[in-house]
């Protein structure tokens, strides 16, 4: 289970910032259990309690790492709740994570998946507090994981994990309705609709504005023009060149276009 | 003194911010040094000079990390004045930062305790600047005591370290008068008042408010209303569910309350 | 080409944030072609697009880490246009960057240097996007580099990189003109003029505001007053002690100023 490098290697996703030593707390506790693994930070700058901004983050890179990866990702308004913690076997990389629907993008992308509720508490620290599971429940879940212990050790098999209610682009006549699913850092628009969905020569009708044509690149657009464009994720994203959509747009995330044919408005 | 891992291990907590390239200088000077530590970013977002802030960052994960870990602090506005600079072997960690009270609760918390003052240049930068200590002075001393540089080869010992002037909760009746001492990321208010000393059935009495209950967790609360609960680090914390205490009571630090019996107001 | 350590050195400074995961891709993807390779974050927080920010938080790190340090960039505004991507060794580190100027600063401190411009699709992941070089083009070539690839190997030599248009420090009788570059985290207004040029006993006139004078540390300015200073990379700065400068003069950068002797305004 333990990558190339020996020792393991685990990445960090939290809502945590840094400032306030909770992050270096979990990382102190994964140090003394799991003392050469090799820990990054994916982030901890996730806004408190967004859900759906960690599993889109998420999806960004949990499987570019190598299989034996132990991605944690802790985004858990429900701590002390009845809420599960779970650890997921999803194409060779392991997740450990609140069942809070966090996984959603990873579960249902992967093609081999198993996954335990968090029980056994030989992999907790000892009397985990009721606020503060980063460091008491998943740092050293994750430690000990990449230490090597298997991840069926932790507690039994469950089949039902909570999943994020995210909609589905609809296909209407030649064009996709599609819906806004989130923003990134800078500004761009994330929509639900995948890129090989698109039909050819494609604009979006957004909000009662001029269709916004679909490029293939930034530089495509003039200097602070909108454009779409198939972004990095293979998802059809709102942009604008070298300034941000979300600012000149102001969309909320649950926003529907149309994405059709330029003379199908 | 070198941890599990062979190399060494060191964590830094500067008031920085990472985007002048200032942390990745100490990085690089440490590097050099010891080219096979561990070096974790505990945090750069401390604001800037606020020892306290930095204090109480340390608290948190300084003794979670294994024996041998060399734990920098350079929260330092007395940068270039007379301020002496320190090295203190506490409870088998060791903590690289100037003096000037950023270490209190290391130093009140450890059972064992050694300081020294840094003094021998063979451990610094050549012609250290009068400005960026974190670079020229701590991140070499660290990195020197990571590649098993004795901690008593930096200078000669002290033991009157500056401490910070943190009130302490006092016993009044069946209540405690306690000090609401800063706030974390999430808008809660860390006070003074370990949770072991709490009354039965206890509520906080604050600002002219109705009294706060003391509850087990977030979830004891409604949705966006006050508690009171034993935070992650055993202080009593004053919160909202899902909210910003902080952003709530605007209180600042200083500010006393007291925690009582529900009916001893 | 590799540092002390084994595995290889890499170094990241990108505009990307955290939040969405960029960089964890980056990451994830050289964990899985260099899994032994240390991977520090310079920084993520470089404004988005600026270019000038970027070379001066390179400049402040790149050569205190060991030779055999692959330095990444990706502050990269052209990304998807025909600008392009390059690999410069200097001084034994290794510089993997866009051909945006970003690296000026490395160029003009270089003792030895050669450039190559990435072309080879071996060192490329599969399919590159249009929209995320920093996962597609930087990150794998760095990786392939820091696991032992010569950098040679990367495409043809050039010796026309782009350079920024950075002002020179001009003397004037027995004074300097200078020019305000940027402004560091902290506030302070870092300009053009070295701190050894300078004439005995000078002083700052700007804006046309009383004198400021240039003090050896902040400590010997009255907390709250204007000083200038020889900063930490040699450069002189304006500062407020325990403030902000760049709040204090609102001066953009680009702004003039002369520093000469005290009597000779």
């Amino acid at each position: 289970m333990s990558p190339a490098g020996g020792g393991g290697r685990i990445t960090l996703l939290t809502d945590f910032g840094t400032r306030d030593g909770y992050v270096a707390a979990m990382r102190g506790v994964i140090a003394a259990i799991a003392p050469d693994a090799i820990v990054d930070n994916a982030s901890h700058e996730i806004a408190h309690g967004d859900i759906t901004a960690g599993a889109f983050a998420l999806e960004r890179y949990w499987k570019l790492y190598p299989p034996g990866t132990v991605h944690v990702v802790v985004i858990d308004p429900g701590v002390g709740t009845a809420r599960r913690a779970l650890v997921a076997t999803a194409d060779g990389r392991v997740l450990v994570a609140p069942d809070n629907g966090v996984l959603t993008l990873v579960l249902d992308a992967a093609q081999s998946l198993s996954i335990r509720e968090i029980r056994e508490p030989a992999y907790l620290r000892a009397q985990p507090s009721s606020t503060f599971h980063g460091r008491d429940v998943f740092a050293p879940v994750a430690a000990h994981i990449a230490a090597r212990v298997a991840p069926d050790g932790v507690g039994p098999s469950i089949d039902d994990p909570v999943r994020l209610a995210l909609p589905s682009a609809q296909r209407q006549g030649d064009a996709w309705v599609g819906t806004i699913l989130l923003e990134d850092r800078f500004g761009n628009l994330i929509t639900n609709l995948d890129g090989d969905r698109l039909p050819a020569g494609p604009v979006v009708h957004i909000d009662g504005r001029p269709p916004i044509p679909v490029l293939t690149t930034y530089a495509d657009a003039d200097p602070d023009t909108l454009l779409a464009l198939i972004g990095s994720s293979g998802r059809l994203e709102i942009a604008v060149r070298d300034g941000s959509a979300a600012a000149r747009l102001r969309l909320p995330r649950g926003t529907a276009f149309l994405c059709g044919p330029a003379d199908g408005s």
